[in-house]
């Protein structure tokens, strides 16, 4: 049952991140307590699921069973992470609470959040050349799945997205959309392409499956959008509300709930039509977007 | 002239760099006005320098004409330009002038200098990535260099030292040299191993400059901290006595003058022994070390 693999696998992964994490060591215990604090807070583990099932796709083999891809899923969380706590600090977002926990700059200091960061991101690197580093025969396909996913978390992806979001260039539907890509669907997008990579997937389907990965993105933050006005503050962590509250311009308060559900539906059928296209077993990654959309499948 | 090389390097280097930069686009001009700020804000841009230097001991052919590492000088530039940006922030030292000019945070806010650091951490992966998808049949070695690199710049080198100093876990000689050799020493070190391996040095060779490197940073480090009392602002492009200001413990507070100039002579030293017995041709990388120790050679 995909329901039950998605609420197994949280507990799965975070166990196999433990054999990737680089520590400072006796000096600075400190900062790999917030690095740890932070990664792991829970969350779903979207990301890696995502490449993880992508994966499987292709290789047929489970994602336990490779050394290579769980290293890249590891990096990819440590990096979603980082995110997340310079996001929170007072100079951004500056929130106290993610997911019902306090943030990382508020348990350890807004000095110490800037350094757990900076050591998450830079350590999602050492994670995948390490891996690459040993991974012989796979070497150019690691180097590769680095690349495509440097590029993906870097100024023409995410930290790009980031940087529209805080100059607040975006006041109409098009150009929020186009944040939403580079802030929340470049990293989705990377998650399923690296993993399809690894797996060992055509060129043709990569490019498909990252088409189809934005797409779900897109949906996913809308009902992000939706879900901060008409969630519970239980599945949300946070208060109700708080989007319009900061006044903040989101998919929901240019286009309004109705449009905002149809956009939604429209956006991840996309996906699932053009998933539908690739030549490998997508049943499970299909499964995996439907039900993390809110749909049954 | 080494003192001539020294001079004009910063120029040809910054001319190198513009090939790597990655670009957010239109949507996002301000974090790629933010980020080449601090990249080329100056500075006598040592670790490429010595990481060029490196490569030539041992590949007999010219830095410029070699991409793949002018890729990996570009890369360290940024890791080491996103630190600066970083610590200079408000939560960290809350530093106004960097090198006599106003710091990323003053000119951009601090949100988008959070994003310009992490953004140029980010780009100097996407660089070396890049370099490495590239690199053919130097394809391991490129991976090698890049591991080596990423944990110079993590928790267990650079990151690791900068949480040391922030939480100010040193208050003897000992535990202030464990500091510099993590916070300087590592990407110095790094700067000099990751040359030597892409210009082909063997493990012996690659061993012995490490060592060689954190000596002379050692001998750098302490020389700047004896600069901050001695020396005049234009040289140091910030005020005198800042760090006896911030009543912050460095090798000079703790050992005083004459001692801190006795050891950093003995640390230069040391290291031009180590380097008289590697195999390659060192006698530049000893000119540049000896040249910017203040001591003719």
């Amino acid at each position: 049952m995909i329901s039950d693999m998605i609420k197994e696998f949280p507990a799965l992964f975070e166990e196999s991140m433990q054999e990737f994490i680089p520590t400072a060591g006796m000096r600075t215990p400190v900062i790999d307590e917030a690095m740890r604090y932070s990664l792991f807070a829970g969350g779903k583990r979207l990301r890696p699921m995502l490449m993880a099932a992508a994966y499987e796709a292709f290789s047929g083999e489970p994602w336990e069973q490779s050394q290579l891809l769980r290293a890249f899923m590891t990096a990819l969380e440590m990096i979603h992470t980082y995110s997340l706590i310079h996001d929170d600090l007072p100079a951004m977002d500056n929130d106290d609470l993610r997911r019902g926990k306090k943030t990382n700059h508020i348990v350890f200091g807004e000095d110490m959040a800037i350094l757990a960061g900076d050591g998450l991101l830079n350590a999602a690197f050492e994670v995948m050349s390490e891996a690459a580093d040993r991974a012989q025969e796979r070497q150019s396909d690691a180097v590769y799945a680095m690349t495509y996913l440097s590029r993906a978390s870097g100024v023409r992806g995410m930290i790009g997205g980031q940087a529209i979001d805080v100059s607040g260039q975006y006041r109409d539907e098009k150009s929020v959309l186009a944040m939403y890509q580079k802030k929340t669907g470049a990293l989705l997008a990377a998650a399923v392409v690296t993993g399809a990579v690894l797996g060992g997937a055509t060129e043709a389907d990569q490019h498909l499956l990252g088409i189809a990965a934005v797409k779900a993105g897109m949906a996913f933050q809308i009902q992000d959008d939706i879900l901060d006005v008409t969630g519970d503050e239980e599945q949300l962590g946070k208060p109700i509300g708080s989007d319009e509250k900061r006044d903040l311009v989101t998919y929901v308060t240019l286009t309004g709930l109705e449009r905002s559900r149809q956009d939604a539906d429209r956006f991840l059928q996309e996906s699932l039509d053009i998933l539908d296209r690739v030549e490998g077993d997508t049943a499970g990654l299909k499964a995996i977007i439907a039900s993390l959309a809110g749909r049954s499948f």
